[in-house]
């Protein structure tokens, strides 16, 4: 389902097809927590801004609306109206940063709800027929998200347990894929490498989830701590390892620069809340660098956000008006700070498509990977 | 400027010409208080669902961001990017219902910003240099929204004061237009009746504002706690003073049924935050009445809000799919039950407008009257 379609150093260019279309890669998908983004962007919306990839929230969609009743709606893309590729996580990463009481087992984890303290329990089966339930096109693996530092020891256990995870993560999906009402049949599964900054670890878990040939691979457990240096090298020690022929994942990444620092290390898919969370606080990205909508300088300013952006918002609305509903707490001011920061997120992967279809990648990176993520 | 197309009994089919273009009557215009729809609508979405006039608050835009900085920014069309017609109130609502502590003199008001108490006088100069900054189309006289009930004497009285202060409205204004740096120097004033529901103080005070030639006449005051029949007794009495050739705007009303049974009573122009603020709370206007979108039936109800409207939301999302938006607070289930809303009630001005060029406006009333406020 993945075709590589060309290289330049370890950077690649792809195309990856799902029940819902084709993704073009590298790609940035676009995350929609609670079947929305944040914000107040629709998926009206998302066909405005360029997204290929919707990434919906196992976790948080379980406990409300209830996966069975978005399937009793007809799955996610249904529900939110969505008709392209959807990625859901697997509960995992919430059940590891949300619950501070959890209690994990071989068979999965107990922990209460965040809404309302309600005993939860999810292990592979159950986070694989939730996300059955929703009926993304790419469901990904209940694995422990460990803490960065924790001991080696722990570590080492801990992916020795998300790999037996993961072999009853492939067989119940498996399982759910062929009942005669499964919303979408052609669901697949992506496993995720773990192990923390510890490379022996990383090689070693990479390589048995390898062996279980899945059509897709993630890094996760990554950007929770560490420094970019060390979130880098465990990328290059940990990336020779994974299939060339399926897609790569890295989990919660990141800045502009991280995106273009990481597809030059041989990375395919990328998602991250911090666009539309820095969006809320006006936090806005540009061609030029980073600006704060919040400073004074912007009162009397009736340029777009980024004269060189074609997003709906700078083709139409000025810095100082939507300074103006910022400061005002007017709704409409999030809706079009997310939206611009979305917008720019998809143009840099597109850019970053044409210059590996240009083979003229390096070039791109040296110009943009500094320069993106500089506060201006 | 008013051009009285047809009459059905008391109903009147009109056009209004202002700077900004043409406003087809009877009209709702769609309240941008601080030069946005509360639920994060913006100028593009106003031309989506069938806004005529945009009416925005002198007071708010005053203390925030300022009617001097939006004046340096070409003017409110130009900052909130609406190139249609635009209203602005003249802050004498604000001020009598906002402000506790406010001090009534010949001169004007002296009161307290309710963002940070700063001290801030209003008066009719002040008031037209606000509006005169802003650029409006279609500016309101700075006038006193006395309470009901309010005694007899102290409403007597007050209604002497507006009509003083409507003189200096006027050539406040004449004189602003003038400058050589107008915005709008097509700018109009339009005259506010008061007189609580005393019709004698009514009709004394429509006739004294009458005889002041104005483009338009609103009246004010009523909707703040007097019953509906109350409400439509007064329209009843003054109408017959207000002049034929002039635009009527009802001020700050209202349901449904009371814009049907206004139209009735001669009204031309409307305004009202209830159908964003309810939509807020979910309470969503349909062709079968009023529903609650918090009601449990709704949870798993994929059809949408209501089969009969064709608005933007309604073509695409499911009443499903909003309810779990609404409860699980995210900021796009006000963006779709506010449009939804909006798109409702200019819906129902423009089927109001097709019955009176019809000539079965009493036919239509007869249906829709009762029928549109009733909760379902």
């Amino acid at each position: 389902m993945f075709s590589l379609l060309s290289e330049e150093n370890h950077a690649r260019r792809g195309r990856y097809l799902t029940p819902h279309g084709a993704v073009e890669t590298p790609v940035f998908m676009n995350v929609c927590t609670q079947a929305a983004i944040k914000g107040g962007l629709g998926a009206d919306d998302l066909e405005r801004i360029g997204t290929q990839v919707a990434l919906a929230n196992t976790y948080h969609l379980h406990v409300r609306p209830g996966d069975r009743l978005i399937r009793d709606m007809g799955g996610l893309h249904r529900f939110m109206t969505w008709n392209g590729p959807i990625l859901t996580d697997s509960g995992g990463f919430q059940v590891f940063s949300l619950a501070e009481l959890r209690k994990i087992r071989e068979e999965g984890v107990a922990f209460p709800s965040h809404i309302d303290g309600a005993k939860i329990f999810m292990g592979p089966e159950e986070s694989m027929r939730i996300q059955s339930n929703l009926g993304s096109d790419i469901a990904m693996a209940f694995d422990e998200c460990v803490r960065i530092p924790s001991p080696y020891d722990y570590v080492r256990r801990s992916c020795e347990r998300t790999t037996r995870w993961l072999i009853r993560c492939k067989a119940a999906l498996e399982a759910y894929n062929t009942e005669s009402d499964a919303i979408n049949p052609g669901q697949v599964l992506w496993g995720i490498n773990q192990g923390a900054v510890f490379h022996d670890l990383r090689i070693a878990h990479m390589q048995e989830i390898a062996a279980l040939d899945l059509p897709g691979y993630a890094i996760g457990g990554l950007a929770v701590g560490e420094t970019h240096q060390e979130m880098y090298d465990t990328i290059e020690a940990v990336e020779e390892y994974m299939p060339k022929d399926r897609p790569r994942y890295l989990m919660g990444v990141g800045t502009p620069s991280n995106l273009i620092e990481c597809v030059a290390r041989g990375v395919d898919f990328f998602d991250c809340v911090m666009p539309s969370r820095n969006g809320r606080h006006g936090h806005l990205f540009t061609w030029e660098g980073v600006i704060n909508l919040n400073n004074r300088k912007y009162e009397r300013d009736p340029d777009p956000i980024d004269p060189l952006c074609g997003c709906p918002v700078c083709s139409r609305y000025g810095k100082s008006y939507i300074r103006h509903l910022l400061k005002a707490q007017e709704p409409l001011a999030l809706r079009l700070m997310v939206m611009h920061n979305l917008f720019f997120f998809n143009s840099l992967m597109t850019r970053i498509r044409d210059a590996l279809d240009a083979h003229c990648f390096e070039a791109f990176r040296a110009e943009f990977s500094e320069k993106l993520s500089r506060r201006i």
